[in-house]
């Protein structure tokens, strides 16, 4: 486990189950990288929208694609808080009473201020990145974008001032007395996976396999294949800077 | 498609790719149902938090287990706006340029005032129905809960005021003239899957396989016993009530 650790404050600090609470980068980073896709809490009025959304990190720094809260980045230049999470689901735990009934999970839960990055070239290299993170070598491979593409996308991004990871990895935990009862109890595994490529019909004939996604084979973990991306890409003495 | 629809306002109209939105029940609810865990954002003073939690649908209310927001809602005791949204990712989209990179997918978002469920009797019945939508019958083979873990297991239910469903599901889409060019484009499916029942070391001998998780078998999609259970349980004129 790494010694650099976000800071821990009443904002990020795991109150249920503080037990499971995580604050070190690397933990919280590895949770991060094993996902494309999050959700994004922020306030409008008053009122919490919670939205999905791909997302990718550069050291402590996450950036994804525009939002609602876009609307709301326009006209507050100086940036809006944000909590932005990612949860991973890796099984259903079943056990011999309703209050022991849980799921093993990984989730991270990273606090900031958003701003939109507004500089067209920062915008255009920040995307490209976004594209070699989730598919290695992919964007050397494609069409380069237009100004007008690049203007039409809006790229947010925060730094994480601060985060915390909770994870839950035991299974079934019983009541000591409850384990003889004849209850069935189990864990089921849970895991994301990709199917087998379905090649746009309109490709011209003899476009060959991409090297970079050798490793999207049919049946495996998505969140192996989004960690050996970053990896990839950023190397591993980028994963956690 | 039913005919009946949450109201569309400024909170919950779809303005990003707005030609994917639906308001009707038959649409949101469905996509409410095919999962077990949800992300919810809430406010604390100005500053928002997102949450994943398991929760459930009864007609056109929503329950949650306790979260953070537990805190500030033992002092607020009229409710806290919130917004609860569901994500189910359904493909990896590959395009020819990065523009159309995307991902298909079915989302929902919901809003409402959460309030605490504070009476026991209330409680007690919620939680034996979230056993049984997610684990057809089981709750009557459980060994009963006690009144203390009652007391330690918070509630949170809302009703739904306004929601909002968005979908993709068109795979590779690009620009007519792209179509030509010799690069490689496709759509990766992606599933949420379940494993093999892991029992639990300690059970005695001879409990047999609960008939109410025929439906879990290894390699099946979480999103449609998700579905199956929910319809097993409430009955199929209960779904969209």
């Amino acid at each position: 486990m790494s010694e650099t650790a976000y800071p821990v404050t009443p904002r990020n600090r795991v109150k249920r189950l503080h037990e499971r609470g995580r604050y070190d980068h690397e933990t919280v980073h590895a949770i991060l990288d094993a996902a494309m896709i999050c959700h994004i809490a922020y306030v409008i009025d008053g009122q919490p929208y919670c939205t999905p959304t791909a997302f990718w990190r550069e050291g402590t720094h996450l950036y994804w694609h525009g939002s609602s809260a876009s609307r709301m980045l326009r006209v507050q230049k100086p940036g809006i808080p944000v909590c932005l999470t990612v949860t991973h689901l890796d099984s259903l735990v079943l056990a011999r009473c309703g209050f022991n009934h849980s799921v093993d999970y990984r989730s991270a839960m990273c606090f900031g201020t958003a701003h939109i990055v507004e500089d067209l070239d920062e915008k255009a290299k920040a995307l490209d990145i976004m594209i070699d993170r989730f598919y290695p070598g992919r964007n050397a491979e494609l069409r380069p974008s237009t100004t007008q593409e690049l203007k039409a996308t809006m790229v947010i991004g925060m730094t994480i001032e601060e985060a915390s990871g909770k994870i839950r990895a035991k299974g079934v935990g019983d009541e000591e007395e409850d384990y003889a009862l004849p209850i069935y109890a189990a864990r089921f595994p849970v895991t994301q996976v990709i199917g087998a490529a379905e090649p746009c019909p309109r490709m011209p004939a003899g476009v060959p396999y991409p090297p970079g996604l050798a490793g999207f084979t049919p049946g495996r973990r998505l969140d192996e294949i989004m960690t050996e991306s970053y990896r990839t890409t950023y190397g591993p003495g980028q994963s956690d800077d």
